[in-house]
């Protein structure tokens, strides 16, 4: 169906000559997709409130799934059993999954960890389980992922720096261990470059990483609560160190100022639940920043909630039904918001790779940036430490 | 747009040799239906968690909607400076509105009831609210419902014969005052024959309202906790006091076994939550009866869930993914297997139709009752009784 040969190749197009932004192709086992572009998190097998249907609709080409998770629930022995994650799930697309390792170390109780592996226990029932690179490697291929990622080892990013080395020796180490079993034919794996909040750690980390044949190289560890003067200058100085020829990965980012931001740093795929997650607040965006939908102003506002929007939720209900549905607390609220954020996203990166075919992505950067309100940093902190801790080991993040 | 002159129009096309069944033309001023029809209750401005689209798709024609619940959220006055009830919740099919009898005598906190009206508090934040039956009927005109309900007095089943003749007469003066209050040219207006389980007080409601100049005609106060073979008593003995060229409309029956019955009966219209709400636990409808989604049974099973069904649902995908849906309670479980109830009574609904206009349908209630293995009375009532509980004064119910 998908030639070898071609698969998991990577073909910039367009550079732009005042950032390391770039426009490119990446050519997966189920589609060819356009970059800079942003992956919808589908944690459980599902966007949360969305069909597949739906996201094709909105334009999303797509999507990030939670090893962890499905290796919980329902097991990957299940998945596989049942076809494989894209059958499971019904969505054709392309799919990237997560190793597990963020959320071993964030969101599962963490027990031992050693050169073989990691013992965690379920955030769901408590039970034990012991995962190692091996392992991690081969639930993602029977999940029949398009690119799977290495084990890595997460901490959080004021870990001291012997901490920091310690955990990146080992990350290292497990990388090296998943190329190694690695076997599926078509299926890309990424390594994932850490180093905590040192410069010279991720330097190391990124030349090291480098050194050996990936299909693509991603960021971790980044904006997870770090001043954001600190997350740009880590990205750049870890950037620097990657292959051209592949494509770049941050993990886990998701407000639009940030995806352009990173955009202008040279990244070219992006994941985060954020647009859904928030979406399931009232919070929705629009090309000047985020606004709550509960919030009373549009309680009597009989038009769509952005009139610049083309989505679903905006051509077809009034702010005020939308901002009902939210005070009522009613379970159709949190689909048409996701609705609306998801083809924000979708339409953001659309403008970006228009941009970058265009030559225009530095004038594309300035204008959405000064327009944009970005949500405040101090909250934007305390939010994600609540959700951390309100998903477990919080101290892990 | 509408004629005045056919609007409200009940044409009976067909009758049933061996029952009271019969099949006729409801014309509204958002379209004719065709019934025996079956309303999906949408509470608060939408049946919970799909959208009007696929109400659309999966052939629903008519919906309900709750004066109570829109009077307290968003307001009767914003719904209607929002463009009234089809407009604000993008439905523009026809909608049968609820007065609020039943919810303020079930739902909220029953203060004093007097000839004039009823004071209750919400049972939202506690305030207190008059409610007249000229306001219930203003309210409803403000909504622009197609049809609205006269306020009624509700009691438990088991009241003694003294209290349900008094709540009766009360009853019948408040139906009197809604009829002469209302003024909404086009709406038409349903009367509620009370009289709890007293055959003669149930023949006496449906006699007196009868000589009143009603569209139609509803059965209000059955099948909430009595046996069911009182209540095909008294459904039987209070049709036969109905005028036959109006709709009769049996408020709150959703099980698919009842909707047969009571259409053998002489029942017209239908409405209740029940289709949509035991969805959202995993109670999904068979010809073969009521299963749950979450039996361990469908861990594995690759098939549709059912593989007589023709939802998007059935058609998308497997048992295995709704199964795994609901064990992680994620959001999208609720709406697939909503959409499964609510296709299962469409199709329900229209069999029922065509065996009418085939001349069948004593036929077609012998075949489908033999083979519809009905939940379990006991646990129905628990079931009733629990939700009652949850939702405020259960003693009321």
């Amino acid at each position: 169906m998908c030639q070898a040969s071609t698969n998991n190749s990577f073909t910039v197009k367009s550079t732009s000559r005042d950032t390391r932004a770039r426009g490119a192709e990446l050519v997966t086992g189920h589609g060819t997709i356009a970059t800079p572009a942003f992956m919808p998190v589908g944690t459980q097998g599902t966007v949360k409130t969305v069909t597949p249907d739906e996201l094709r609709t909105i334009g999303v080409d797509m999507l990030l799934g939670n090893a962890y998770h499905l290796y919980l629930r329902p097991g990957i022995e299940s998945v596989d059993k049942l076809g494989g994650l894209h059958k499971f799930m019904g969505w054709n697309g392309p799919i990237l999954t997560d190793s597990g390792g963020f959320q071993v170390f964030s969101l599962a109780g963490l027990r031992r960890i050693n050169d073989a592996g990691v013992v965690f226990s379920s955030h769901i029932d408590g039970s034990e389980h012991f995962l190692t690179p091996e392992l991690a490697t081969e639930a993602q291929e029977k999940l029949g992922a398009d690119i799977a990622m290495v084990l890595d080892v997460c901490h959080r990013y004021d870990l001291d720096l012997c901490g920091a080395r310690e955990a990146l020796e080992l990350t290292h180490r497990w990388a090296t261990r998943c190329l190694k079993s690695h076997e599926r034919a078509g299926q890309a794996l990424y390594a994932i470059v850490q180093g905590g909040t040192s410069v010279e750690l991720r330097q190391e980390s990124a030349r090291f990483l480098s050194s050996l044949d990936f299909s693509g190289y991603a960021v971790g560890g980044l904006s997870i609560g770090e001043p954001k003067t600190v997350t740009w200058a880590i990205l750049e100085k870890t950037i620097d160190e990657l292959p051209v020829d592949r494509p770049r990965y941050f993990m886990g980012l998701g407000a639009p100022d940030d995806i352009v931001r990173a955009v202008a740093g040279g990244v070219d795929l992006f994941d985060s639940a954020l647009p859904t997650r928030v979406a399931r607040h009232g919070a929705m965006f629009t090309l000047d920043g985020r606004r709550n939908i509960t919030n009373a102003a549009y309680k009597q506002y009989d038009g769509p909630f952005d009139l610049e929007c083309d989505c679903y939720t905006c051509r077809t209900f009034s702010a005020a039904y939308l901002h009902h549905l939210f005070r009522c607390e009613e379970l159709l609220a949190y689909r048409l918001a996701t609705i609306h954020n998801l083809r924000f996203m979708v339409r953001l990166m659309a403008r970006i790779r228009e941009s970058l075919a265009d030559g225009e992505f530095h004038s594309f950067q300035e204008n959405f940036l000064s327009r944009y309100q970005p949500s405040d940093e101090q909250v934007r902190l305390e939010q994600k430490r609540k959700w951390a801790r309100s998903h477990g080991n919080g101290a892990n993040v």
